[in-house]
């Protein structure tokens, strides 16, 4: 599977910007594979690519229309199903990271196989995977971890890649969510992967490359999360991570989904983290902590992570408000 | 999905005792559930059930036809097709445990819906599943898990189911793999499961109960295991167990499928599940330790037991050996 750029990314008549949490992500992280974005009526949010309709966009050499909305049920209205349609009859690949198949749609089914169009759903990975091996690879590995889910994750394993790539050095994004891989341009959606292949699926998201180099694996859930926690390890083991860096959100008082579960600490995020890691890597250490500090002022945040840094021995930063540069002076000097 | 009792073991030409596995556990855990065998010309090995064939079977009222053996594709070979026909048309369920569908093949598939039979891959779990809640249950839950994989998780589990009935009891034994859901005639092959429901259908397979009722849950893989680790941790969240049994193999000189990977120790093998375990159930603590020791001799056995026993504070057996009596007294008195 190789989604082809440019995106059309479609939001439907979302008036919600985390619904569209999918299309922002593509058009904030690359904003070079987006053509525009396609709105209906009604819809009160924005990417901030230009609107088009799906005619201009195939004009603009658009080629793939991607479902950039999210609602609770993930599923495939049979209001979008005409616009899916005249995007397919326009020529366009269709992306969904839907819970509902498209290629279990039969009209969308039987006009892609037609017109010889790609249906790609990327929470459900097509590729087989092996079971794990835990056998070492070369090239240099950094995952990032939580203290729970969405805690910024994706955020700063992209920070991580961008500010790698300004510096010369090798360095890829491997993702392993729906909005990562619309970004990556490929990937697994590790949480979609039967229970088995987990970690073989993570291994094979990071295969052996160049010794110098830096895959950026994005992790998924947390090890203390009651629902997700056997997502975490697999993607962990299988990562065989030589650097982890701990992403967490403060003041936020229950874990994601969960009622009354007190989100764990740093310090224990980090120690959980480690022990797993070194089951397929001995040298797995954390270099850095990121937060999100969006609840708190610019000071306030400031104190915080420098409270932190003191407190924990390691870089912690918000990379919205500080950037990543000192994990990144950590790793350059360590590794 | 409910297997019809009794069944018809198929053992094919197997030559091997690892291959019947199936079909031996379930006739020396439930041999009332059992018929008989069938076994082809080169067929060398035996589960102790008497020789019969599909017709004989039939007569003596089997219901279901179940596929015992096992070999390393997990595949149906075209040669057992025309003895699951034969078996439909006698009007017999089918079951696999092979990773090969039955519901794939489509003169088995079309056979059994004409004459409205059951064809159940119990690998390929048939259940929807809900993510999981970490909201506790009512009733008391012990689970055992490893130092590797095969260690005798299964063995011990139906060791403590039986002698605690025998005790008088609530009791029931949870599967969660293909053995032990023949075995129990329902279950979850959880490692078959989606990667985001392990946590969920682990929560769903030991269900609130009576305050004083047990659940016996089937452990799967090692959370010190490279591939299976996160199969591992979400049955162990999603079970929220009371009771925890460590099981493991003596002298096994490396992790089962990875080559020179030493065992975990008992030790950091209570450690890591219980600080795990407490994730979704803070009361959880180890109650005994059992062991496969096979490989040595009774006296040696013993004096193995004996010291661990007396080195970790907890009842250390070997269930074939020793029986499980030592690990139940426990259970009696502190829960």
């Amino acid at each position: 599977m190789k989604i082809q750029a440019p995106y059309l990314l479609f939001l439907g008549d979302a008036s919600d910007n985390l619904s569209i949490k999918m299309a922002k992500g593509v058009a904030d992280w690359r904003p070079q594979l987006c053509t525009g974005q396609f709105r209906l009526d009604g819809c009160s949010v924005t990417t901030g690519q230009p609107d088009m309709s799906i005619a201009q966009a195939k004009q603009a050499g658009a080629k793939t229309f991607v479902l950039g909305f999210a609602n609770s049920g993930g599923t495939i209205d049979n209001q979008w199903i005409p616009f899916i349609v005249e995007a397919l009859n326009n020529g366009f690949d269709i992306v969904s990271g839907l819970h509902d198949k498209l290629t279990d749609i039969p009209q969308i089914k039987q006009l892609a196989d037609q017109l010889d169009l790609q249906l790609i759903d990327i929470r459900h990975p097509q590729q087989k995977f092996k079971t794990g091996t835990g056998e070492p690879r070369i090239g240099k590995r950094l995952i990032t971890v939580g203290t729970d889910c969405s805690v910024g994750k994706m955020y700063t394993s992209l920070s991580l890649e961008k500010a790698m790539k300004q510096r010369g050095l090798a360095v890829d994004f491997r993702a392993t969510g729906q909005c990562g891989i619309l970004i990556a341009g490929n990937g697994v959606a590790i949480d979609c992967v039967v229970a088995d292949f987990i970690a073989g699926a993570s291994e094979s998201l990071s295969p052996a490359n160049d010794p110098a180099h830096w895959d950026i694996i994005e992790g998924q859930g947390s090890l203390f999360h009651p629902a997700f926690a056997g997502v975490s390890l697999g993607l962990l083991h299988g990562a065989q991570a030589d650097a982890i860096v701990v992403c967490h959100a403060i003041n936020r008082e229950s874990m994601r989904g969960i009622k009354n579960r007190a989100l764990p600490s740093i310090a224990d995020t980090i120690a959980l983290n480690v022990a797993a890691a070194r089951v397929t890597n001995p040298q797995a250490q954390v270099v850095g902590i990121t937060l999100n500090t969006s609840s708190v002022s610019e000071s306030e945040a400031l104190e915080i992570c420098h409270t932190l840094t003191l407190e924990l021995g390691l870089p912690c930063i918000d990379p919205i408000r500080h950037g990543v540069d000192a994990i990144i002076d950590k790793l350059c000097l360590e590794y």
